[in-house]
């Protein structure tokens, strides 16, 4: 079978996936969870074989620790999809609800997207967690995962869609998991049968997605995040909240890449914030080279997705030329300011056009766990449909549903009958 | 000056039309008013001159009439700029309010999208609207108009973004015009400075400037509408909805293009229906020839989009036959019920995947100003951002605020501190 005929299966399952109660989905889940426990013994001998490869490759060191599966984690793993089970359903919301007239109620609901395709490297529990979040939307879910964890996801991808699809048949077609770098070629050229794509690994991979495809993307490809010290900041917090945003867990999205300092506070700042980020090598433009030891910065450097204890750091002139410096060298992900002026900070939470923008905060907090989410699909940095760290109901969408007693347009348009536009609670 | 050029100072205008509080936007939409009222002469004659040479070219007589502005027209344009006015901001609403700990507080709120392109045909009033929900919402517009119209656009643009830069200097940038079909060819390569195209016009032009861009698109390229009269509909009310749904206008996107009916009632109900639509070019499958005189129809009718008196005609074995019709053949833009089973409805209204479904009532209910969205900007019929018909809400997107006094990351996850997450008004 391949690609086409495949998301084809999906996309018909996906009509009575929608329709799917709430409990239905949550035991075929429950299915799910119980099945990976079940079955954790052969999901590590899988894995073994893929971390064997791995070593005969020579696979980085990084990436062979991704790929590693252990009881801990295929615990965790089951934990995660009851989880999944637990969080409330995203579709059937009522998200408002009008008369237009007498006996004519307008309601819009949220519905599954419908096929959602999921692009993911190495980690084979992601498998789990996205194909979990799938069937708790309604949605179905083309997943393909990393070649190097080929023996992990074909045992994982069995499992759940066995055991959900002993609870419910349309699982069987709306699962769906392909395998080979041509099928993702295949893949990214079927826009009218899939609604939306979830890169999920590195930057290259999200890029290579996004410039590749006419299906929706959601995802980013870079995180280039800042951290505004204005010149009315409390030294002491702007110096803990640079450090805190930049080495808490520099190999994340939301760490700082760029460190922009208001002139005006610069001389008494720097030195503290050099002595707190030791062990970070700065870049500084003039400015702060003339007050700490630091690098040269060069014009790349304010681009830059160092995602390593590497600061790039500018002195500015004011806050509106730290915004521009955001808007324009920035990824739109996450930046920060630090300041005690609240009139300042408005100016910065207004002109910063990014997914999300903090105040006296480190920008680590940006991620769906931290936002009370639930769950995170992923964090958008684009500005259609999702933005920021997105939760369940970025794989929904709305429809209209109008409930009428024999109303016909003419007697409106002929002014019979006028509309009263009352909203109901 | 080329279109990349345009982008690029309209995008840089955009971050300053984005802060812009309500009150100046209001002021400018009026000053734009205003200066449409007092050059009304100059905008006639221009567009007597449009009018010439459509007459000398020889263009079709209802894109001449389309093209046609009249005083009272006029007069119309500058009442619907004055309404955009009187509209609720659809920026700076709080969407959301959380706490995650004490003393650091997440929001999320309303945000322009940034640069709109919005390419239309002939209509020059449509360049006054467009311009006047960009300006309310906050964001920067590329125009395109007809080249049918381009006198007509050229005076109604700069009478428009001259009166608003006379209010605000960033309109002068914020809102430019473009005129070539080369320009619009450079328009869709710029998905790295535009958010969001809004084609306006036949659905060939949506088809192709979907088909040639990789920024997203908010509209519909089809209208292929259904009434599905279910078993128990009342029969007077199905076929008085037939009519309207057919009849009442038949150009427009939200009339019905095929009549499914329940096998149980089509005795009954073709006849009645038939007669009352005698003005309508019946096209039937075999059930229904069976019943009432019609054409035969092929395949093709089943995904035919007339904009015509003429109606396709199917004999389906049950509710689950026409949901699964419409799914595979409609367009996803709107589709009904008549039934006075409730259960019934409740089925099709779950199982239909358009952006619309109607339970008793016409689908040219489908609309904007009918749904009391205050405005229109579209009719989408892809599941991302904004579906049905869209009001100015979906010119915007969102962003997350958080505020805090001094929280860094590490102390969550090193469980020094934990997350509260309570909802707050």
């Amino acid at each position: 079978m391949n690609v086409e005929e495949q998301a084809r299966l999906a996309r018909q399952a996906s009509y009575r996936l929608a329709v799917l109660p709430t409990g239905v989905k949550d035991r075929a889940l429950e299915a799910a969870a119980r099945a990976l426990e079940t079955h954790r013994q052969e999901i590590l001998a899988e894995n073994l074989k893929d971390q064997g490869e791995a070593r005969r490759t020579g696979l980085k060191d990084a990436l062979q620790k991704r790929l590693l599966l252990t009881e801990a984690k295929v615990a965790q793993m089951v934990e995660s999809v009851r989880e999944v089970a637990r969080l409330p359903d995203p579709v059937g919301r009522r998200l408002m609800r009008r008369e237009l007239d007498e006996g004519l109620v307008l309601s819009k609901v949220s519905v599954p997207l419908g096929l959602i395709g999921v692009i993911f490297e190495s980690r084979p529990d992601a498998l789990v967690q996205i194909a979990s979040l799938g069937m708790k939307s309604g949605n179905a879910v083309i997943l393909k995962g990393g070649s190097e964890a080929l023996h992990s996801n074909r045992v994982l991808f069995s499992l759940v869609r066995d055991a959900a699809a002993s609870v419910e048949a349309a699982f069987r077609d709306g699962l769906q998991l392909v395998e080979t770098r041509q099928d993702v070629r295949d893949l990214l050229a079927l826009d009218r049968l899939i609604d939306l794509l979830i890169p999920r690994g590195s930057g290259e991979l999200v890029k290579s997605i996004q410039e590749n495809t006419r299906i929706p993307v959601l995802g980013h490809s870079e995180g280039v995040c800042h951290l505004y010290v204005d010149a009315e900041a409390d030294i002491p917090m702007a110096v803990e909240l640079a450090y805190d945003a930049k080495c808490q867990y520099p190999a994340v999205c939301n760490a700082i890449e760029t460190l922009l300092v208001h002139e005006g506070i610069a001389r008494e700042f720097l030195p503290r914030m050099a002595a707190r980020l030791q062990k970070v090598e700065l870049r500084g433009d003039e400015r702060t080279r003339a007050i700490i030891p630091a690098l040269p910065a060069s014009g790349e450097d304010w681009r830059a997705e160092y995602n390593d204890l590497i600061l790039a750091v500018r002195v500015v002139d004011s806050l509106e030329a730290a915004v521009e410096h955001i808007n324009t060298f920035g990824s739109h992900h996450t930046d920060g300011i630090v300041t005690r002026d609240g009139e300042a900070a408005r100016r910065f939470l207004a002109g910063v056009d990014s997914s999300s923008v903090m105040w006296n905060c480190s920008t680590r907090f940006a991620d769906g766990y931290r936002y009370g989410l639930g769950a995170e699909v992923g964090i958008a940095t684009g500005k259609i449909h999702a933005r920021g760290p997105v939760g369940l109901e970025g794989l929904t969408s709305t429809k209209f549903l109008l409930e009428g007693s024999g109303q016909a347009v003419a007697d409106y348009a002929e002014g019979r009958r006028g509309f009263t536009h009352r909203d109901l609670p």
